[in-house]
C-alpha cells in the first residue's frame, strides 16, 4: 500500500507543529509549505525548517506570497502595533484572506505532488475572532477545491483537514507532547526578535504560556 | 454617491483588460491586480501597468505569489514546452490552482480597500479546459468569500464577477472595443518576447487571432 501524500501548512508555531505530528502520525506522506507573506515574525520559518526536519516531513518547501505589501494587519504592516491584550470583535492582527492565500498555495502544491490531503492547523476555541479559522470557512474551501482543480474534475476531491479545530490549547500541546513535538522549537510570539524568542506579552504569547499552564506541562518558551 | 469599489484581476492579457473596461464602464472605483506568479511572460505585466492607466484604474498593484516554484505547468516550467495545438482534457498550460490564488489574493485586498466587488476575467468558452475557469468555481469561491472575511462575517457578503464568462473571443473583443481598449496594448501569448510580442503558434495566439477575425476587425497583435 503507497503511502497517501498530504501538504501539512507550517508556519513554524505551535499549531502547526502539532498538525504536522498528528499527520505523520496517522501515516501520511507529508510535504510541509510554510508561507512567507511578510509576516514581521520571520523567526517562524526558521523554526519551520527545524520542525519539518524533526518530525519526518518528505519534503519542506518556503514559498512567498506578498500579503504584506496590500496591508491591513499588525502581522505585516509595521505601522499598526500588536495588542498586548485580547480585543473585542476581529483583532488587528487578522490578516486579510490569509488562510484563503494559504490554503489556496497548499491547493497549488497538492495538485503538483498528488496529494488528496491537505491539513491546517486552525483552531476555532483560541482563534482571537478571526472569520478564517472557522469550520465554516474549512468546509467551503473544501467544496472550493472539488471544483476547482484537475483532480477534482476528475473525480478525486481533496480532503482538507483541521484536526486542532475544536481543541483548547492545553489539549493541543498534550497532543503533540505525546507525539514527540518538541515546542522548545515553535514560535508562536507575534512579535519574536530574530533568533526566535518570544515577547511574553503579546496575545499568542499568553494564549501558548496559558496553553502550558492547563496541559501541566513545563512552558519551553525562549523568552526575549 | 460614493462610488462602488471592485478589485479587478489585471494579468495584461485581452480578457482581463477588457474585464477592467467593463468594471469601470459599470462605475466601480477600480484597485487593478497583477500578480507575478513566475510565469514566463511577464511581459504581460508591463503591460498591465500601461493598461491600468489608459483604462482609469484607481490605483494598481502588483504583487507576488510563488506558485512558479511549486512547478506543475508549462507556463512556469522551462522544462515543460508550451504546445502548439489543442490538446484533449486539461493541458500542460493549467497552472495548478492558478486561479484560486488568484481570487484569493484579491480577496486580501478586497479586505484591506473596503471593496466589496472582484472581477476575474475567466472565461469558460475558449477556456481550454481549465476548472478554475467555470461558473462552477466562481459559485464556489463566492461562497467561500462569504465565510472567509471580515466584512462576509459582517454580514457585506463579496461578489465575484465573471462578466466574460460566456462570451466568444470575438464577443468579448467586440465589447472591449466598444469600450476603448486598446488591444495592441495587450498580451496574450503564453510565451512573449521581453518586448510583449507574441509567437503567432501557441493556443493563446491561435485563440486571439480567430477571436479578431471572428469580431470582423484587424487584430493589432504585435507578432515577433
Amino acid at each position: 500500500m503507497t503511502e497517501s501524500r498530504a501538504v501539512v501548512l507550517l508556519s513554524g508555531g505551535l499549531d502547526s507543529a502539532t498538525t504536522l505530528a498528528i499527520a505523520r502520525n496517522e501515516g501520511y506522506l507529508c510535504y510541509a509549505l510554510s508561507v512567507f507573506y511578510g509576516q514581521r515574525h520571520d523567526a517562524e520559518l526558521d523554526a519551520a525548517d527545524k520542525i519539518a526536519s524533526a518530525l519526518g516531513a518528505h519534503e519542506h518547501r518556503v514559498v512567498g506570497a506578498d500579503l504584506g505589501s496590500l496591508g491591513g494587519s499588525a502581522l505585516t504592516d509595521p505601522e499598526i502595533a500588536v495588542p498586548e491584550q485580547r480585543t473585542e470583535g476581529i483583532p488587528v492582527t487578522y490578516v486579510p484572506a490569509r488562510n484563503t492565500v494559504l490554503l489556496a498555495l497548499a491547493l497549488a502544491w497538492s495538485e503538483v505532488v498528488h496529494a488528496s490531503h491537505i491539513f491546517v492547523g486552525v483552531n476555532a476555541v483560541d482563534y482571537s475572532g478571526y472569520p478564517d479559522c472557522r469550520p465554516a470557512f474549512i468546509d467551503a474551501f473544501e467544496q472550493l477545491a472539488a471544483v476547482a482543480t484537475r483532480a477534482g474534475v476528475e473525480g478525486m476531491p481533496l480532503r482538507i483537514h483541521a484536526p486542532l479545530i475544536d481543541m483548547t490549547k492545553g489539549q493541543i500541546i498534550k497532543t503533540g507532547t505525546q507525539l514527540g513535538v518538541d515546542y522548545a522549537q515553535t514560535v508562536s510570539c507575534y512579535q519574536a526578535d530574530s533568533h526566535g524568542r518570544a515577547c511574553g506579552r503579546c496575545e499568542s504569547c499568553a494564549l501558548r504560556r496559558n496553553g502550558f499552564s492547563d496541559a501541566g506541562l513545563p512552558d519551553p518558551t525562549r523568552y526575549q
